[in-house]
């Protein structure tokens, strides 16, 4: 059963064997993960915002977009493994804080609506 | 419980709830992805290797490191699931592919080693 | 006068008298360079295009964007002038280089026209 | 004589050619300075400070760098013609501001001396 942990487990032991933790730092991470969201940015950079949300009917652009997505989430958990934060709960308190900032009815009562997240 | 799942469920329905699914677009979600490892990036950009390799123990640089983190999974499963993508199932398929790319023998061989992933 | 080369130099004083050489290697400046281009990208990360293109009229969004071109274009000289590389000179090489790459007449003859840079 | 005047001048015929006005909306080129400036993060992420600062004697490395800096400063130059910005005013501006805020005396007094810009 795949699951964000075994993911994890699975990213570490592909570092481990290759004896790339040495250059695993946080900041090093950090810098990949941006790369490598670079990448995904370069898929949609001239897309209209129609043709972004169909990307994925596209038989070129479909499987390079979900590759860099692929590549995005590999460093993530990475980043968060190395760091020993669990990034499902980093991200649900952020949610949550979200949901503090951002009411419901304060976002509907917006005409400009900015949206966050 | 947490998974991976149930947080991208929350995610949505928060999206839904303030009326934000019209700007959800993949390219601006893939923009907004950027924007947040910006701010990660920003939070290691002067630290050395060994700083942020201890940063998590820092008591102001910790969170804010665990709460860019979050931002980032939160539009990084938001952005799979308006795409349809598993993320989960995007980053082990390139995975594979990058252990097909990278073998353990040609990594431990190479004097240089750059790693990828 | 205002050239390159006067914002370069205005730039690295402004780096010594604050004793920050120290910080300023090109590992340093191209994460700072990024997470400026970062903050960029989160000016219009939620604009159509056409809203894109009216910015710099709207009286809170045009200035916004305005300063944080100037801070791409600051990190973008420091880190030149750290590299010893003369930014003018490297983007007149590589447009040569895309020029040949990307002729007029492919471009013009493309029905899908990726463009490129 | 080369300068950001000529350079912008001659990125804006080299779009114009190739029927790419179309294309280069303010949000769309903010993506593609996104794209290169990670392009140029992945040739710094995995070196250490020490490699960072030498890298332009490195013979593949050093080409490799000035070309996607090359890239960059395209794409700035591109975005701030499109704006109507001139980028150099724009960086001096935000200098300023940045002397206001961060004085050489605090910056000395300062025992992190946290970086800005």
């Amino acid at each position: 059963m795949s699951s964000l942990r075994s993911l994890t487990e699975q990213v570490r032991v592909f570092a481990v064997e290759r004896d790339w933790e040495q250059f695993h730092t946080p900041k090093n991470l950090a810098m990949a993960l941006a790369g490598e969201v670079g990448e995904l940015l370069a898929e949609f950079q001239w897309l209209t915002p129609e043709q972004s949300a169909a990307v994925m009917s596209d038989p070129v652009l479909g499987p390079r977009v979900r590759a860099e997505l692929g590549d995005v989430m590999i460093y993530l958990v990475r980043l968060a493994d190395v760091l020993g934060v669990d990034p499902l709960q980093a991200a649900e308190s952020k949610l949550a804080e979200s949901g503090r900032r951002y009411t419901v009815e304060a976002a509907k009562a917006s005409a400009t609506k900015i949206p966050q997240p």
